[in-house]
């Protein structure tokens, strides 16, 4: 994984951390930000491949330009560098979806550029699924105690929201869709192929991770969302869903 | 979990094991079926919870109406043993399809009973969700030495299959879907709920595993997949999506 930048709450740390006097220098490098940066790029792959409780910070600070007690200097321990290494999962995909421009884009280009963009960044950073598999093990601990965890996974419903607002207004969409759900639907398809292709290569003997078959997953989930967005409502009542209440019962099936 | 019977495999290692004279007789019950039912059931729980690796053998035989050395008699070894809770799980969910008869609903009905179950199932059997999360996590490893995994999971594309041919040759459904994609969209649909339930209220203050979001869910995939179904591919082309070529680069944007 690329890390670009450090989040801001690292610099932050970094910053106070070198107005108070840190500790000894970094090993190799005397650049804090691109210090820390490397770590958490670290960080997150161990973090990613062995869980919170396999990964080992000695064995993240020797892969690292850093130290043990450089990380629990900005960090505070291992739950703090895991925190850390969680919103910066969650900031990068917020970043990205941001990067995308997509209140400048028609209403339907948008949703389907916003489609192709998950799909294709969960698949270009696995370990955004395997982490946060991770976390839903811990019972996402480490989230809830984080500050930033709105702030960080907010903007994509705003985007959304958006978007559905202008195809609302220009007509061109007919449903009143929940974005938060909207978007959370999205991200189940996007982060399966990452999370279950193992199993479903065992059972079905399919590449679910392979480009050709992520590319159809990606049109069908964004015809199969726009030609939802573009029916009205009533149309459903032409064929009436079967009821909770009548389903059928041993014996007294339709034929 | 509530297991109703042991599964075949099962049943043959039973008699196998007591036609070949079987080791002393479990603690609590001369049952051999109904122990080894419980036994799954306590080992189903042990790996859903603690994965693989945190489950221990010692503990499941406590837990449960038998012995160690019944479970090593019966399973070899605790991946033998792991492999038959996994086959049990999917074998499980397999024949709750089979039992909804959907062949014999008209094919909108039965596609919208299939959903529901699909999310109402997960739902029910957080374990199956969990387990499929841990065997992903191994590679998928045991799976692929099971050699039920096959004939465990491939009726679901055949029901989905038989659902879809119908419709098309009714009328009802213009588009030539691929049953296997159907199926992991809506197991993908379906487990996110169950396995994301933890990050999704820690990020979104939200609980996805209510019913009422349940609900919610089911109705929105319903009306999605069958407005899909229902519209022409032409449809498509009344708006062009974006082009993966043709994605907005920065300083070049639509306005």
């Amino acid at each position: 994984m690329s890390v670009g930048s450090a989040s801001t709450a690292m610099s932050k740390r970094a910053a106070r951390g070198d107005a108070e006097g840190a500790p000894a220098a970094p090993k190799r490098s005397r650049d804090p930000e691109r210090t820390q940066a490397d770590l958490l790029a670290v960080a997150t792959q161990e973090f990613a491949r062995l869980g919170y409780f396999g990964a080992r910070v000695d064995e993240i600070a020797d892969k690292s330009a850093t130290t043990k007690r450089m990380i629990y200097y900005y960090f505070r321990d291992k739950r703090g560098l895991y925190t850390a290494v969680l919103e910066q999962a969650y900031a990068g995909i917020r970043a990205a979806e941001q990067a995308l421009h997509l209140a400048d884009l028609p209403p339907s280009a948008a949703m389907a550029l916003l489609i192709r963009h998950t799909f294709d960044y969960h698949a270009a950073h696995p370990e955004l699924g395997r982490l946060v598999s991770a976390e839903n093990a811990l019972g996402a601990e480490a989230l809830r105690s984080s500050t930033r965890r709105a702030s960080v996974n907010l903007p994509i419903v705003g985007i959304l929201d958006d978007i559905l607002a202008r195809g609302r207004a220009s007509g061109e969409f007919q449903r009143r869709a929940d974005a938060l759900e909207l978007h959370l639907f999205m991200s189940a398809l996007a982060l399966y192929p990452v999370t279950n292709v193992a199993t479903i290569e065992a059972t079905f003997g399919v590449d679910i991770g392979s480009a050709a078959r992520r590319e159809q997953s990606i049109e069908t989930v964004t015809d199969m969302v726009l030609a939802w967005l573009r029916t009205p409502r009533s149309d459903r009542s032409t064929e009436p869903l079967v009821d909770p209440a009548q389903r059928p019962i041993e014996g007294e099936r339709r034929s």
